[in-house]
């Protein structure tokens, strides 16, 4: 069985025409709520950093490092975008494989576009084929390729931003097949970063590589025509077990885009049932935090296993506090990365409330997107919320309105309200653009950062 | 056990004058070695192809690309330097692990040099540093992490790369652990490749990416303080045995440069013994091809599995049969590339010669450094040769004067004979170089490679 070339085959004859207009309104739905990522993380020190030590290496100005007055290099772009768009943990979810799906591809495709000229369909066919590779390679391998310790967005990812990178370049079969291969050979990533700025770091490694490796292959730079399933190929070295047919069946039937899932809130995706409920009580009751007695949640055993951190210091132990994440839900009906700040963690108002959320009931019975909580007020009363299945699960997936809201809400600290909004229509309307370029360039504010803010 | 940590400290505390004189030695053997491999590969289609990739993104003419008239950022130098001098597989090899140490280290140090000032002897310093840092990384899980099918080159030369770029920097242990982090999270490369232009591609990748590291690291990006030792680190991940007090122990005492060889063939180390005996045969009967009526062989068997081709149709094929490799060793008294290139392959009176090369004998008893060579002339005299230990091998290593040899024979098609005098000197003196850049530069030749040929 070719597995390779197959999958080769596949991203080299599919036409835009064959892709049903469900699969591509999901992949707009996933590009608003990337790009609303990326603009949102691209002033984190972690692109800072990354930028200072690669600059003095960089080539042309090629492309738009999204979000920034900065231009660079399309290799060097991709590898930005792809930090800044993973440096919150608040894109996109391919569920089944814990795969963020957008960032290695997209990362690579917007600063190609740049470079390369291409319609915004294109560049959304490209999108949705170079998801679709990622995906079904790690479909084959999970969970055992995770399990061992390797970080799937990065080490499926580079697969996808070869090949939808290699189908903006017009890589013929074979050249696909070395792309792929090319790309395989530098798969990597360990889930032991987590909690560094490596773990950002995948993604844009990834985006860049495979970006890198469909420029290879374009030359006809050789790899093998096998790197997938290959005795010492990627599925036998990097995974203890492996089903090539979650690659080659159903390509151009099934679409992995349509699993994919955007979270709401800016933290760990097992606190989004208790962070659910809690918005949901105080928006239907117009519940201020001065009248809340106490707060009882019950949730799945994850919960409290990690995330039960009763007093964070910093914004990032916040995120592994269930306690911090009911209390800001309360008081702020939000639980964005402002939610998540030094500032917010250490507000007075947030400690108070923090401390009268009780110590979470661990229940075996509940699912991971489920959670009930009660609140007693002062005056007390005592209500109930049952969060059957979390905003955002693909039982109950985010509407465009919400999508939208966290757009604006990400891009607030980088953009004006109008940028903002003229960013978000060119999103939406990704398909109708002459020149995809126009996305990327989009993302640039016209104001110095501490102008916004001022 | 804090693994990384002291391997860092290590190398951040180390001094030049605790490195002995005899490690010093083999270092720069190691150096002249490598050197002439890169200058000999430059112009590789391999090389050509990657550089054409690459161009329109590179930064700065910064560094040399070895051999060649063109300058590019260090980055992407390291990258090509890494191709370079590992196309033709006749660089270095640490015998224990497979590694070709010089690749990943060497690449990414003589930019450096080009870029951040110093002298030879910190140059020569960094770079027995990251001999040693991969070794002994690949010590620890050598051989089953290179039995699941990784590269252990590129997997392990990372590493290498990050300790030695980062020891020129100058970077502070808690920087170097991060930096041996960033590598070791991009540690990646199939066996699956050997065969394709991706194998030269490992190191090439390796250097590059193992000086982005120590730049990152510069800049505080963080990784893991663990990638080594940790549960979801390295060592676990990617092979599934590992004694990491091979990688603690006796540091500072012990150097693994010490265990480097060089190839005197442009061939599989296999078959270099039966070469070596049909060359001293050859020398010590002053004979001609026309005088031998038939040869016969006998030799280990991986001799004949590895490399039975009875009829090689182009170069690299030659590079697989152990008849074609008798037949020049006789004619030419050498194995170099010329001697592996599809016009010796098909050059009349090499094909006559391999006929007379009978079926090789298999015996199990012999080592793989071990041949017996029989020859019996027109005339009806029979010349019989034992090699016990082939040159070449740790017993019997190659005298600098054939390093020499083999230094020239590599550089002859890039630069002229007193380029190529120049060039060898300052490889044998790079502990008195004031400016380590000097070494690089002198590979470039100021005439054209068509002229040269002329």
């Amino acid at each position: 069985m070719q597995v390779t070339r197959t999958l080769a085959r596949y991203v080299v004859d599919s036409n835009l025409e064959d892709i049903p207009r469900s699969v591509r309104n999901e992949a707009i739905r996933s590009l608003v709520n990337w790009v609303g990522c990326a603009v949102g993380g691209c002033r984190h020190e972690s692109v800072d950093r990354a930028m200072a030590a690669i600059s003095p290496f960089a080539g042309p100005h090629q492309a738009t490092i999204l979000g920034r007055n900065d231009r660079i290099d399309i290799l060097n772009a991709a590898f930005l975008n792809g930090i800044s768009s993973h440096v919150f943990d608040f894109d996109d979810t391919h569920l089944r494989t814990i795969i963020h799906p957008s960032g290695p591809v997209a990362s690579a495709l917007l600063p190609l576009a740049e470079y390369h000229p291409c319609s915004g369909a294109e560049l959304l066919h490209a999108f949705i084929l170079g998801v679709e590779v990622e995906c079904r390679i790690g479909n084959a391998v999970y969970p055992t390729h995770y399990d061992i310790g390797w970080h799937i967005t990065g080490t499926a990812g580079v697969f996808g931003a070869a090949a939808a990178s290699g189908k903006i370049l017009g890589l013929n079969e074979q050249q696909m097949v070395w792309a792929l291969g090319i790309a395989g050979t530098q798969s990597s990533g360990f889930r032991e970063m987590f909690g560094t700025m490596c773990k950002s770091f995948h993604p844009g490694r990834a985006a860049e590589n495979g970006l890198a490796s469909a420029f290879l292959a374009q030359q006809d730079f050789t790899s093998s025509d096998k790197v997938l399933e290959a005795p010492r190929g990627f599925a036998h070295v990097m995974s203890t077990a492996r089903n090539f047919l979650e690659i080659t069946e159903g390509l151009g039937t099934t679409f992995e885009i349509l699993s994919n899932t955007y979270k709401p809130f800016a933290c760990g995706i097992v606190i989004h049932p208790v962070i659910d409920g809690c918005i949901q009580l105080r928006n239907e009751n117009s519940l201020t935090g001065d009248e809340i007695e106490s707060v009882e949640l019950r949730v799945a055993p994850l919960v409290v296993e990690l995330t039960g951190k009763r007093n964070p210091q910093v914004g990032l132990e916040g995120k592994f506090s269930v306690y911090h994440s009911a209390a800001i839900a309360f008081l702020f009906g939000e639980a964005g990365e402002r939610q998540y700040s030094d500032t917010c963690v250490g507000d007075p108002r947030v400690f108070a409330l923090r401390n009268r959320v009780v110590d979470a009931i661990v229940d075996p019975a509940i699912r991971a997107d489920e959670a009930y909580v009660n609140v007693t007020l002062r005056n007390g009363r005592v209500l109930e919320k049952h969060v059957e299945h979390a905003v955002g699960s693909l039982e109950r997936p985010m509407s465009d309105r919400e999508l939208e809201a966290k757009f604006h809400g990400l891009a607030a600290e980088i953009l004006t309200k109008d940028e903002s909004d003229r960013l978000l229509k060119l999103c939406w309307n990704v398909e109708m653009l002459e020149d995809a370029a126009d996305l990327g360039k989009a993302t640039v504010p016209h104001r110095s950062v501490a102008q916004i803010q001022r």
